[in-house]
């Protein structure tokens, strides 16, 4: 969270109140609570861009038509270790969970699965999915493309989403290690709270609307583009850009959704590619059964000894020293389990204002 | 290349030499002949970092007999889609290769497989195997790790290698994306070469052996570290360490292999870890058969149309435009097969050593 000031709600009842809001348009009860679930999942582990805040988006696009809230999401093509599920224009966050199922189900049956998914919408954080694998003692990982927000290197315009990849891994007896990164140099959550604070962006995150780097977020806002994970071409940009490629291609080019500058938009704010490439926007899962390279039992060992071993890294100076990839999170969600969800005013307004709309109860 | 003064010599004679170089310690014909053309496509696509610049290290472990010449590589345990293939320590140059090809057999099998392997060795470069891919028709990835060289975001010393992650993707007429990339900053090479011209470095590639950033290339070099893709936690270092966690566990933790810190060296300068946690380094690859999730003809069309579309982006000001992944290699191996192979007075000065060490002719 930034330093602005907050109202804490028990996730039981942000997790209702969304369950309520997608049932409100149609979606299935079923559907409705893994919908509610995905998007509770990120409030609980403080990933607040993907959680309720991002309700009032939803039901924007539902009631603008703009999702289709009774998807039937589908298999299109398949082989033993591969799918291409089709989300029939449903919820993100109904399809995701679904096509990732599909992909946990093939890798128990064979050992590993990837699974490409198209014509679909937002699914919510990329983490939520391999920790469904964990649930099943799988890895798994997760990827999609979004609206393009991003330059390639060297490049003046926007070309591609944030494209996150998300990959998580059991231990025996510490928790798992969750890898959940976005491709770009930063997240367009913090070009707008250095908006909204009136200060200046450093070097390295974004570009204005001509390509020139940019210092103040109006810069990259308006037209402007996110630099990927590197940002120049000496620290690495190329190989930010690399990834988020990689992303684009498994997750829509392989599925036949909408790749690159041509994924639809996921807000109102955004605005609708010219051009057509494919379905809706495209995701990508993945899942391996851990006995078909080694017995879990060691694996489970091991990976206890690879936690111990880099929480124990010798601490650069002024840092608090190396962190667990997934440990913020799941001290998030100790605390927010006692807490509750600590949410700005501006997205409770907007919650109010979906009660009010459709005169479920929010307080 | 740097602008250090060069000798060219033709692709053949080095394959030529390399593959003696092998078979002089008796590894088979065969296994030599795949070793050398590792090398050989490192040399032609302008990776010369990992071609026969390397050829005196694979010659010392060969003459101390770190490296079994003669190994007997066999998958340990497997699944239709998933196998572990210990490399009994042999050449990651025929290791690789050969593990790469179950996996794509594998693929061919059942749609998409992934093969971890333990008990190896370096294996070149990383982009030669998802090459290999697509000689048969699918997109193929590789990943391995490496003795240690770089720090997890916010740690002071050594604990993972730079790991790199390689995937290439087929188009119907436009040449391959071939994306091969390092999870750290930058290569342990440039900071070779500053140091060689007195130059200082860029802050953001490396820290010193107190963890303060380093801008001289020594202060790296002597006990200091690479830093993690990304760089610092504000331009996303926490991503790069992710990354190449990511890579560690996939290729080391889930085969059996020395995973971060314990990998054991490449070259006899690098110091031996005093703890062993598995056998050899690791290496991991995956293949996907396009038609498991989409018309291959379809497939190829959209690749060439996303390549032409990231071509064409509106390139930002004071530099080259938007490349392709994959563009520079191809048109380096276009040169080079004119040309010859550039190499450095200290790389012909190691051949040399080579053959006057074995009698194997080299000029």
């Amino acid at each position: 969270m930034s330093d602005e000031a907050v109202t804490y709600f028990p996730i039981e009842r942000l997790r209702e109140f969304s369950s309520r809001t997608f049932r409100h348009f149609g979606v299935p009860d079923a559907d409705a609570d893994r919908a509610a679930e995905v998007l509770a999942a990120s409030d609980l582990r403080g990933v607040d861009s993907h959680g309720v805040a991002r309700l009032h988006t939803y039901f924007d696009m539902l009631t603008l038509g703009r999702i289709n809230p009774r998807a039937n999401v589908k298999i299109v093509r398949e082989l033993p270790a591969t799918a291409t599920v089709d989300g029939d224009n449903g919820l993100g966050l109904v399809v995701g969970p679904k096509a990732n199922a599909i992909a946990l189900e093939k890798a128990e049956a064979v050992g590993s699965a990837v699974v490409s998914v198209c014509n679909t919408n937002h699914f919510g954080m990329a983490g939520y999915y391999p920790l469904k694998a964990l649930e099943r003692g799988l890895i798994g990982w997760a990827m999609c493309n979004s609206t393009k927000l991003v330059a390639p290197l060297w490049g003046a315009e926007r070309m591609l989403g944030t494209n996150p990849i998300a990959i998580a891994f059991p231990c025996a007896t510490e928790p798992p290690v969750v890898i959940d990164l976005a491709s770009s140099a930063t997240a367009y959550g913090k070009i707008e709270i250095a908006k909204r604070k009136g200060a200046p962006i450093p070097e390295g995150w974004a570009i204005d609307k001509d390509g020139n780097p940019a210092t103040r977020p109006e810069q990259m806002i308006e037209g402007g583009a996110l630099l990927p994970l590197g940002s120049t071409r000496e620290a690495g940009g190329h190989k930010g850009y690399g990834l988020a490629a990689m992303v684009d291609i498994l997750s829509c080019v392989l599925s036949g959704a909408n790749w690159g500058p041509f994924a639809p938009p996921f807000a109102l704010r955004q605005e609708i590619p010219a051009r057509s490439v494919g379905k809706g926007i495209g995701h990508a899962f993945g899942a391996m059964r851990i006995d078909g390279f080694i017995d879990p039992a060691e694996f489970g060992r091991q990976m206890d000894d690879w936690v111990r071993t880099f929480r124990a890294t010798k601490p650069a100076p002024g840092t608090p020293g190396v962190v667990i990839p997934g440990d913020p999170e799941r001290i998030a969600e100790a605390e927010r389990r006692k807490t509750g969800i600590p949410l700005l005013a501006a997205v409770v307004a907007d919650l109010r204002d979906i009660s009010q709309k459709t005169g479920i109860p929010f307080e």
